[in-house]
């Protein structure tokens, strides 16, 4: 069985600071920590297992229906359900991409093929791909912006590939779980197209609460789809009560959370520029990133120095169509990412 | 899509008393909560998705290799991993049980036959039964105590299950969520059986804290099995950082409670014989049960008639084998206890 990787493996190793995580480093914010903690004398109880308090929300805060939203114990629940909902034969991906879209579809017993992105492209997807994408796929999960390159199409590109998609009938499910680190993420989501009626039962959305609002330990992810249908497989195609009650505070809360994302995006444009050209100036190639991470190339051993000095980095050999010259590294506060540099000037020298 | 109920759906009515999920009475206990509320600072990061400290403290509470254990969001996200990795193609449950395996199977593509539990023989298993179990039956799911029956096998009895699925190659799931509120639990339970070589690689003892624990809303249950394979499939089949962060810690903690254990047992030997002496006096036929809820036959209505006095009820025509005369409450303290038989009383006038 095929090895998947992920980052954030903290706790086989000794870890000052974790690079390899996309988490938003200002941590959880103070709303969510009280949601949680004046919960506690509710926890015995079964969780609300249509989640109605916290999908009404999402609804009202992404300006679409409840009945569209399903949440899950993390967005990889959702891709899980969504695979053993849509049982999909042939499947594709890009690569390099996020795993678990094709663990979860060889879970399914799907066959998996790969849109490689091309280096000379900076891994970016470009609209030439479009045409590789087999006329026999079922699904195509395309993460936007796509995790570990950062990298976002334009909301004219994206059109295109949803186009594409239905030309093909091949439904799409579009991974935005970084999206709203963007100042101007509302122009290049997808949710729009939602609304249209011949895309209407064949885009999934899918979004995270994990990496926004740095609540990777509690679990929890959204999904925004018309296709009722669907939605009630996936119910089905999955445990009861799979989003806990402190998930489902924590949602609620962090809806609540305006400024913390407001100067989230702010310190994370500024300090992923501030790595980029701290990155290029140890002379590695970095490819173009418009959210809280960034891929580039360095020389081989790069993280096992890191992790001399107690830096986790991500290492990206195990990303189809990486070497174990990529690295991906989050970006965090301005004292964390210097301590960084300057840990990687060292293993210049 | 068939629709299957649970108990402790209290969020679109107004419940006062929910006597409809089988939770401890205690409440979650204060060491429980503490480490939850101790762990706030950390759940920005993603859980140890290898659950490694969590497993070794069931392995030793259990006396089980930590290889062995496996964690999940709730015993019904193991229930679902099992059946993606068995793929079974005829699974066998009994009538009535649990509703999840059969959801489960189905979701799997799996054909569900039942092995009807008798009236007469107060629904609890009895060994007849085994001739019924169809050769051609992949896996068996065998919840002990059942639920919503409460009634145990012997050891000598459930070693019969065992030979006889080893016989006709069955695997067999054997679900102890309740048992550990029996105080003899031990004498009880299958755990022993997962030791002999033959027996080994074929059995699935699952377990959870959600009940004993009074943990329902934090989603934590694991299995015990000697079968590396299956293991390692069910890990593949479903998604990366299942358990959360709170609930690595909550159970970690709760294995600590030793003494809230104890009570508990104790309180629900004397609680569950206090509400069946009254529900025979109201005339109710009560099924024997060894834990914590009962099952009982009443005039169709009772449970309206509850609910209108804000106490909730699990009415059960939606198991299959049973009635809209049948109904099942959990075991509380006597004060919640007196208050149920008190309004049931009123029915009866």
């Amino acid at each position: 069985m095929k090895k998947y990787e992920h980052g954030g493996r903290i706790y086989d190793k000794e870890v000052r600071l974790d690079f390899s995580a996309n988490i938003n480093p200002y941590g959880m914010p103070n709303g969510v920590k009280e949601a949680i903690v004046n919960g506690i004398n509710q926890y015995h109880l079964y969780p609300d297992d249509d989640v109605t308090a916290l999908r009404e929300a999402i609804a009202k805060a992404e300006g679409v229906s409840t009945e569209s939203v399903i949440c899950g114990n993390g967005a990889s629940d959702l891709i899980y359900r969504l695979c053993d909902s849509l049982r999909p034969k042939k499947a594709c991906v890009l690569a390099p991409t996020f795993s678990e879209y094709e663990k979860a579809l060889c879970s399914a017993g799907c066959e998996v093929s790969y849109l490689e992105l091309k280096e000379e492209k900076q891994f970016r997807f470009h609209m030439e791909l479009l045409s590789d994408l087999p006329g026999e796929t079922d699904v195509f999960f395309l993460c936007n912006p796509n995790n570990p390159v950062g990298a976002v199409l334009t909301s004219e590109e994206l059109e295109q590939v949803i186009i594409e998609c239905t030309k093909k009938d091949i439904f799409l499910v579009l991974d935005e779980c970084f999206l709203d680190f963007m100042e101007d993420h509302d122009a290049y989501s997808g949710k729009k197209f939602l609304q249209i009626e011949e895309y209407t039962s064949r885009v999934f959305l899918l979004k995270a609460f994990t990496k926004l609002y740095g609540m990777a330990g509690i679990r929890l992810g959204y999904g925004i789809c018309q296709n009722k249908k669907l939605l009630d497989s996936m119910h089905f195609h999955g445990p009861a009560w799979n989003v806990s009650t402190p998930a489902q505070f924590a949602g609620l809360a962090a809806l609540k959370e305006q400024e913390y994302v407001k100067t989230t995006r702010k310190t994370i444009e500024t300090e992923r520029k501030y790595l980029e050209s701290e990155l290029q100036k140890l002379g590695y190639k970095v490819y173009p990133s418009s959210v809280n991470y960034i891929l580039f190339q360095a020389p081989q051993g790069l993280a096992s120095h890191c992790l001399k000095h107690g830096i986790l980095i991500r290492t990206c050999e195990n990303y189809v169509g990486l070497s174990r010259h990529h690295f991906r590294i989050a970006v965090k506060l301005r004292e964390d990412n210097e301590t960084l540099i300057q840990c990687m000037r060292k293993f210049q020298k």
